[in-house]
């Protein structure tokens, strides 16, 4: 059997990509007309690392950051999208399944090409280089912003708490001391605005 | 008056910039649903500049490439998606309102920064580095890539004939010559396929 030209598997690969397209995520889009979908999403980070750059901290390589961003979601094509509140037994059974999509999603790919993008998904998963630390600040921030644009969005949809939040906000600050300060803050004005509020004693 | 800090400019641009959401092409996404729209294509082509590319000129600037690549369609915000077989009148009013675009929603990020990312969509239209061709040949192949895996996607839909599209083709391999040839390739299985017929004489 004669292996496929490297451009064709390419091809086949982002053929492939452009499902993401139909993967809906739990956020609304900014006129809160509908939910927005997993490209789009990537899109969105790909953009926030070229206009946010100077809150990387000093020498993050951010063609890294963007090639993980527009990468990151690619296993949910098979996996979908999962709410970041969801259980701890919903979101190992995700990590299986991202596990799997990749193994298939990426082989689409020349073999070399293939193991290069699974290891900058894998890198962008473990969050331990500053560049996959950044990547995820700006994916944990970029839902926040709709919310606040789309006065509550998820929070109010699914009974977000504050506490829920601000256990999730330190990867932010993680990634970017500046953009955490900046997510704290904008965390308070939602409290301020009844966006969110202390769960029920 | 007080200046905004460079950081609530940013966040103001980024959010300004998800409306690009809202904005539909004229191509089909993959299944056929629906057409795509300029965050998701967009999106497409930074992850086509990942995998693909090897196929760039050497020496490309391939993190500049997924900048412009992000940034590019951003003034139809104001100026909604123009189909590239429109008239030499349209282009030509299409070309004035994204200037009008480009002055108003650039001008929300910090001066210095607006001049540069301003700076990087003009490069891009202007096509006359290698990495301006390399995204403008990007961004000439992803929809030939969507009429392809869709049975014909707009050159069907809108009678698009094979002249128009050789016409087209050439911008693709100012940019990659394998991409070009690749294209080339594709162009004469879609006229196989009854995708793509010469004009009536």
């Amino acid at each position: 059997v004669e292996s496929p030209e490297p451009l064709d598997s390419q091809i086949s690969f982002v053929l492939e990509a452009g499902r993401l397209k139909t993967v809906l995520r739990q956020s609304p889009i900014s006129d809160g007309s509908r939910r927005e979908n997993s490209a789009e999403h990537s899109w969105h980070l790909a953009l926030m690392a070229v206009v946010l750059a100077e809150h990387a901290p000093p020498g993050t390589d951010l063609g890294r950051v963007g090639a993980m961003l527009v990468l990151h979601d690619l296993v949910e094509i098979d996996a979908g999208d999962l709410f970041l509140y969801s259980s701890a037994a919903e979101l190992a059974r995700q990590e299986e399944a991202e596990r799997a999509a990749a193994d298939r999603i990426f082989a689409i790919l020349p073999a070399a090409q293939a193991a290069r993008v699974r290891g900058l998904w894998e890198e962008f998963e473990e969050r331990r280089t500053p560049e996959a630390r950044f990547a995820r600040a700006l994916d944990r921030l970029q839902p926040m912003l709709l919310n606040m644009q789309t006065g509550g969005g998820t929070w109010t949809s699914h009974g977000v708490t504050l506490e829920q939040v601000l256990r999730s906000v330190d990867l932010i600050g993680e990634g970017s001391a500046p953009l955490g300060a900046y997510a704290r803050a904008m965390i308070a004005t939602a409290v301020d605005r009844g966006f969110l509020r202390p769960a029920a004693p």
